[in-house]
């Protein structure tokens, strides 16, 4: 399996139709078929050779899927580059897998003198931006309108089809190397599973350097779907993109769908058209779901639990259970089911499966998983090759399966709070809080507390204009779960810190509490 | 990936809705799951292990569907006997990969002695009609109903599914080796193409011992939709199914499809629901697309080209280029495009790639290949390891590409008609006299001619109550195609003979007129 393989099957089957929209820019199937053999054609000129990372550092665009193909159709591997790191973070992961060529857009030209000064290796870099091109870059447009198009190189199977770096927030970035097989594998279970159907019209609004827009990108592809590209999030323009392009599917984490329906012009927007979510990064709360439903009651919602390291997708909590019918059973708190072709097991540190409803570290085998990540063959051992369950991605989540197999995560194992010798898993707890009617959306973890060893700690996101105190809000959560997990103080936010995915930036809120603090190992 | 996965995500997610319907019986996918659990632990009590066989002569069923999955649940593999086979044929195939358990249904009762006396390997019966249970066999219901479930074997992977025996016409039966990943990669393929939508309602009424059958069934499980079985095709109960059922999608052969757009009473029916009906074993005529255009509007056509060594399937010709825009590009006479994940070749007889537009093998890789011949090393090798393509498929078959990588069948190697030295390909002259508005069917064969070694023969069925001659056929055809390509004679017969799949027989009608000739080889 090849991932340049959908767009030759759409540029044949379907060349006059709408592939891509960016802006006011509108490009047929055909059209961005014979612009990916140009722009391959011009990486060869510029010494891109098989085996190769090529970089890009951009926004969302029309380009950034072009460059997506373009690269593998020249032979070579993709390099995302996650736009929310510093120069610092950047340059480390450019330099560690040796990437020469860099596609640049505009927001990020202000990096490039230390990138040139940390990455040796860099060596030639496009101006993939909408304005002017700027001195010492080359133009994007102007390599693909110079260069005669070339056949596709084929690659395919488990051949490198990207180097994808993790935004770990702690420790080095690492490289996770992906196949084209896992990618396509992945898409294909996505468009099996329904998250795209057949020519529907997605929205890219989660970041293409992410596993949730690349999942997205793919798998457009394979349903011959159109692609329209967002280089932000922004929950207003969002709106006019789902109304004016008549998205039927998009994949969001939960904070930007809570951005969406609670802003006050949502219901303003004509939003038939849109069909369904997909989501990650964390579970939704049945409070922001049952506001969903009466600003998007047409739309279905769909839960995609997974990571880089597995292309990403593990398991999927389908429409049905999000449902007011299907909710009634309870499986929102859950990331869903193993996907098809996904094994999943809850083990104990020694390896050994544990029974239903007891936590453990969540491990997957899934023709999606990594080859390894870059030039890190211990840790590619620690993860894919741990005795007694070789071959399966060990996910470092902390989760239980039910009777029924639904699997709930309950907390990255290093994030789960220890107070009192109890284990609070802050995702039960942030269920509780944002069903308060003030609360916009929360996170909860652990703070260091000399009665407690680690104490509840919610921080917390008001709605516009609604108002509510700590106390309101411990009060609320004693209503529906023991008191030992609910927050023993609350801070109250503008907003919170998200990751390029859209994700809270837990770690960066404890280290407001921890500096200086030995955290303690869960 | 394994074939129960589907079953099991089903039963957990949505144990209440509706797995299969049969007749008046209706159950749910909780229900199905623990029939399927009992019937394995049934089939361990019958003595069936890990690695054996278990056949199923049966008409289209839910029972059918529930042995498809309690085989593998037990560890074992499928073998679904060709119901159109005569007993000896039968007793060849059980014999062959040493089938010793036997579901059998009513309207085979009569084969059994026959089978009995030709397989010494036979070993138990089971009942799995709707009658009272004949003596000598054992009940489906009885053995459900005394057994407790057991736990799935999880099979997976390379391990073997089932054997499928090809109803080649000639030579001895071969049983195609298929694994779960097979299966499941080609029902991913599907549903990623739109075959069948997540919760759809589909009809089975290709026979489910055919790949067209097993295609929708996994393609069904994979999306979690609805199984309605029907034991035959009959064009009046069709009608009634899709109506009654609210069918949105099934798998047909031509032929199906003209017996239910020119069935009189087609029109009186509300099938508003029915979405998409993929095809395969012949191209569609653009006279039989536009009578479907008239009488199934909302419907979608998608053509699928394959062979049970394929699990099935390498090409797909989708609905865009079937909808009356896309049909002016003149694709319907092709196969479409290679599906997510297989590579073709059209190659000479040494095997080197022919350029587009030259007819020779069509050779495939793809995921779905079968692991082999049941028992035929030679066989397999033949057609899995030739030089120098070794790891793909000799289809057998003649075709062509097109510069848009579109596959155009032209014969099946041995049937290309050669007719005064030039090479006349049936299926160009079928779509010519198809398109004569009197013209319901119609198959075009060689045979033996004094002068031209052979002549285009054609073999018409004409639509009740239309009038034509031969001359007639020729003239029409004289206005459209090269002189040398029309029929020199035209036979007209009252239904053509079709197999089980319902492809017609050109192999039976060929017989009548080479009986005693040495038939050539093109």
């Amino acid at each position: 399996m090849q991932i340049t393989q959908a767009l030759k099957r759409a540029a044949a089957a379907r060349p006059g139709a709408l592939a891509t929209v960016c802006g006011g820019r509108r490009r047929t199937f055909a059209q961005v078929a014979q612009r990916v053999a140009r722009l391959a054609g011009a990486l060869h000129g510029l010494g891109v050779q098989a085996d190769d990372r090529v970089g890009i550092l951009s926004l969302n665009s029309d380009r950034y899927i072009e460059t997506y193909l373009a690269v593998p159709w020249a032979g070579a591997a993709i390099n995302p580059v996650n736009t929310r790191w510093s120069a610092a973070e950047i340059a480390y992961s450019l330099a560690d897998c040796d990437t020469r060529v860099l596609l640049v857009d505009d927001p990020f030209m202000h990096m490039l003198p230390e990138l040139r000064k940390r990455c040796a290796s860099l060596r030639t870099l496009v101006h993939v931006g909408n304005g002017a091109t700027p001195q010492g870059l080359l133009s994007y447009e102007a390599l693909i309108t110079a260069t005669q198009p070339v056949a596709d190189a084929t690659l395919g199977g488990r051949d490198l089809a990207g180097v994808f770096y993790t935004g770990g927030t702690t420790g080095f970035p690492k490289g996770v190397m992906l196949s084209h097989d896992a990618l396509v594998y992945n898409a294909l279970v996505f468009a099996a599973q329904g998250v795209a159907r057949d020519r529907e019209v997605g929205l890219h609004v989660a970041p293409l350097f992410h596993m949730a827009g690349v999942a997205l990108l793919n798998t457009l592809w394979t349903v011959g779907g159109t692609h329209v590209t967002m280089p932000a999030f922004e929950p207003l323009a969002a709106l006019q993109a789902l109304e004016r392009e008549r998205i039927a599917t998009t994949v969001m984490v939960p904070t930007m769908i809570q951005l969406l329906v609670d802003h006050p012009q949502c219901a303003g927007f004509d939003l038939a058209m849109l069909r369904r979510i997909g989501y990650g990064g964390s579970p939704i709360s049945d409070a922001l779901l049952e506001r969903a439903a009466l600003r998007l009651p047409q739309v279905e919602f769909a839960q995609v639990y997974g990571m880089t390291e597995l292309a990403p997708v593990a398991t999927q909590l389908g429409p049905e259970l999000h449902a007011p019918e299907g909710r009634a059973r309870g499986k929102t708190v859950s990331a869903g089911q193993a996907v098809l072709g996904v094994d999943l097991r809850v083990v104990d540190p020694e390896g050994h499966p544990l029974p239903p409803g007891v936590v453990g570290e969540v491990i997957v085998r899934s023709p999606g998983a990594m080859l390894g990540y870059w030039g890190k063959p211990e840790e590619t051992a620690k993860a894919l090759q741990r005795a007694p369950n070789e071959g399966w991605m060990h996910t470092g989540d902390a989760g239980r399966l039910d009777e029924e197999g639904f699997l709930t995560i309950v907390d990255r194992v290093k994030d789960m709070i220890v107070t009192g010798g109890e284990n609070v898993y802050s995702v039960e707890v942030e269920q509780v809080v944002a069903r308060h009617r003030a609360v916009a959306a929360c996170a909860v973890i652990g703070v260091p507390d000399d009665d407690w060893g680690e104490r509840v700690h919610a921080v917390v996101q008001l709605k516009p204009g609604a108002q509510a105190d700590a106390d309101a809000i411990r009060a609320h959560c004693k209503t529906l779960i023991g008191g030992y997990k609910c927050p023993r103080s609350v801070e109250f936010v503008a907003a919170l810190p998200v990751s390029g995915a859209g994700k809270v930036l837990k770690t960066q809120l404890r280290e407001l509490h921890w500096a200086g603090c030995m955290r303690r190992v869960a």
